[in-house]
């Protein structure tokens, strides 16, 4: 749990309103991101049929699966399915059902993103979270979908995190066919390939020194083929360009899928930089295995510089196939989802986003006198059709009690007048500086209200927005 | 339900993309307006304990709780309140809750806004969503709140329904302790006004002529009373100034709470203007009733013209004690509330609000050929650069159909580039109209794309963000 944050329920967090302001401009930015690169935004119930959301098996799935009923039992004509709904514990299986319902009316590809909360009644441990926002995105095609549609996804992330501010970050690239081929290469296929992959994406990112020990002790590899693995996966670490050339050359080439493996993900990697992603912020790992057993191509991890240790910050792949439970057609996709309520966590919890103000409110009007409220009023609608956000004060106090509020909310500008100020057609414009020791009067005229304070607003503004 | 949209499970609503782009816009200005006022975000769990959603009583919404519980039963280590869970039905029992655990870390006044999704297990049928979106703000007091704050509620209605620019609307506001002193006035309290004020709440909107006879049918108001009342509820049909000299005039003015009521409402109107919506935009209307017992004061209503058959499309008002089950402390409070879902499902059934494009893209960049994908997307990059959303087409296909794709999505501009173009440094910006009949093409240098489409847009934008 984070320090900052609340929760009164375990698992479930809340915050306070200066968090929430910083979550809720997130959410705004990765929206925007995700809206310019043209997906379109979709939202489904966070109810589904029990058995969409176990249409995908998965027993571990299963268990952290929240049913609903009503709590005083079944009313008179109430829809019996009531009984078979829960609540959705990700986006990508209403994602199946969605397209697969859908279909005849939605444009292929499919570009859709989705932001919503997801629920897992997991077991309550730091950082985990029963209620959390998934923010994701897919391009899913009809029969088939471009590599480009895989490159397409580094693009949209280093739009987000560059908008996020939060601070240096890298994209590792990888393709699973090229794992996969590489432990066949070595005569290890089926069940032992699978698991050896799962233990390989766990290992990740420790030292080169652990792996060869990790795998023996847990994988039924032979020494030779730890051997040749550990080699492969810490020999590559060069350029993008000298990467594919050094697994064009190498001697699991033979087998076919690592050959289609590496052919991928140079087209991706070219496209990538096409798009605009530049060579700083992205890179080939071959370490990077993720986990699922869904992804079957391009996999995708992103990594804060410094931060390492919070892990993946969005990750995603490419799959074959969406939705072959819901549709007889194959629905072959490629996507990204960030794990938003975690990270805000984790980055309130890091000091690397600190919470400035409690309120949107930019500008306080106070209140000397009751009897100049239609003025301090007027003001308040002056500013708010400059589109400034502004608080009017509306209770009785004096006025060193205001500006405490004012401060304790940071709010950086005061607006005060008295009988003086207003009978000589002025205002004084008081400005809270960050530290809040420091405050600045100056006196403008009523008329000029709204272009000073705007002004004012975008001198501070490299200040009051960083956070 | 409405026609346009569609659910899988009953009472569970879900949009196409096209449909979803506009609530997301509805979704984006009611927050803007939300915060020019100085309203700050929060957001509270989908789930609170079952004790704390029953705390206010209330027979019916305890039958329409959801709860919640592991679909295969706890776990090893599970947190055994899980039990007792359940979804929120409302933001404003989870609001109680939230001011009470963080009092003494929140400013008073307290302006927060909340947009989030509700749950009901309501009986199915037309019109009525189990699932909905709920848009609050609501300014709390800690043991006293200016009349000030009920003020900003008409205001801040007035800048949201502007924004969402779906037709003239008008605010209704009455004071519900001159509807309490004028029964009392007539001899009627207690159960039986209760009841009364239930029934008129009900007949509101309806004929002068049927006021009499459902008066005398479902209460048991004598017909003197009833008589009084219809006199007074259809006399007062004026501009808010003769209507607040009218009722300062009455003979219920005898009547503490009367008396108090009218120079409430008097107060609340008068800084209503000050705030700057204008009188075309707000009445009062006594006939304004508000079924719930919650409110204590100035109650309010929105109405479109010409679809009042809707309902109001925003309520509110001022109650006297937030959280007296949480806090030993009074906290007024005064809060509206936008019911999002059913507002959006209403304005798509009755064509007040026509999407347009199921995409955010404004630009489709085509592919002719797959040697110049390098310059197909660098085009999408510095577009992009530009904040213009763009999306290439990355699969195979000819001109026509990337054309037709287009069209469906509503896209307004293409870019083409074959050979010859490329070569002389160009691209055609193919613009299709609204009824995509006329095409219109041009020559663009590429250097100048990102000036050009930008052009472009503007002088398109008129047509393509009506909706």
């Amino acid at each position: 749990m984070a320090k900052s944050a609340k929760s009164t329920i375990s698992g479930f967090i809340e915050f306070l309103p200066e968090q929430q302001l910083v979550l809720q401009e997130f959410i705004c930015r990765i929206r925007e991101a995700y809206e310019l690169h043209g997906f379109s935004p979709i939202e489904t119930p966070a109810v589904e049929r029990v058995d969409v959301l176990t249409s995908k098996g998965g027993e571990s799935a299963e268990r952290e699966i929240y049913a609903i009923s009503r709590l005083l039992g079944q009313q008179d004509g109430a829809d019996v399915t009531d009984a078979n709904l829960a609540l959705h514990f990700d986006l990508t299986v209403p994602l199946a059902r969605y397209v697969a319902s859908y279909a005849s009316q939605l444009s292929f590809p499919f570009r859709r993103y989705q932001i919503q909360k997801v629920w897992r009644g997991e077991r309550a441990q730091a950082g985990r979270f029963r209620e959390f926002y998934q923010c994701d995105i897919d391009i899913i095609g009809r029969e088939q979908l471009s590599l480009l549609a895989d490159a397409e996804m580094p693009a949209v992330i280093y739009d987000v995190f560059r908008s996020l501010t939060i601070g240096d970050f890298i994209i590792r690239i990888s393709n699973r066919k090229i794992l996969r081929g590489l432990l066949r290469h070595y005569g290890v296929d089926g069940d032992t390939s699978a698991a050896s992959v799962r233990v390989i994406d766990k290992l990740d990112r420790h030292q080169q020194s652990d792996w060869k020990d990790v795998l023996i002790a847990q994988t039924t590899l032979s020494p030779e083929v730890v051997e040749h693995l550990t080699e492969f996966f810490f020999s590559a670490d060069c350029s993008t360009a000298e990467t594919l050339q050094w697994l064009s050359a190498h001697e699991a080439k033979a087998d076919g899928d690592f050959a289609l493996g590496v052919e991928e993900l140079g087209a991706v990697v070219k496209a990538v930089g096409e798009l605009g992603v530049p060579e700083t912020h992205f890179t080939i790992d071959l370490r990077l295995a993720r986990g699922l057993d869904y992804y079957t191509g391009t996999v995708f991890e992103t990594l804060l510089i410094g931060y390492e240790s919070i892990g993946s910050i969005c990750s995603g792949g490419r799959y074959d196939d969406l939705a072959s439970f819901f549709i007889d057609e194959k629905l072959p996709g490629v996507g990204i989802s960030i794990g938003l309520t975690r990270l805000m966590a984790q980055l309130l919890d890091k000091n690397i986003v600190k919470p400035r103000a409690s309120t949107p409110a930019k500008v306080l009007v106070t209140s000397l006198d009751k009897k100049h409220l239609p003025e301090y009023l007027n003001i308040a609608k002056v500013l708010r059709s400059a589109n400034i956000s502004t608080e009017v004060f509306t209770e009785k106090a004096r006025l060193g009690k205001q500006l405490k509020y004012a401060v304790r909310k940071g709010i950086p500008l005061v607006i005060i007048a008295g009988d003086q100020e207003l009978s000589e057609g002025k205002v004084q414009l008081k400005y809270l500086t960050e530290d809040f020791a420091q405050k600045d009067i100056e006196e403008i005229p009523l008329q000029e209200i709204a272009s000073r304070v705007t002004e004012k607003l975008r001198e501070l503004s490299l200040s009051w927005n960083a956070w």
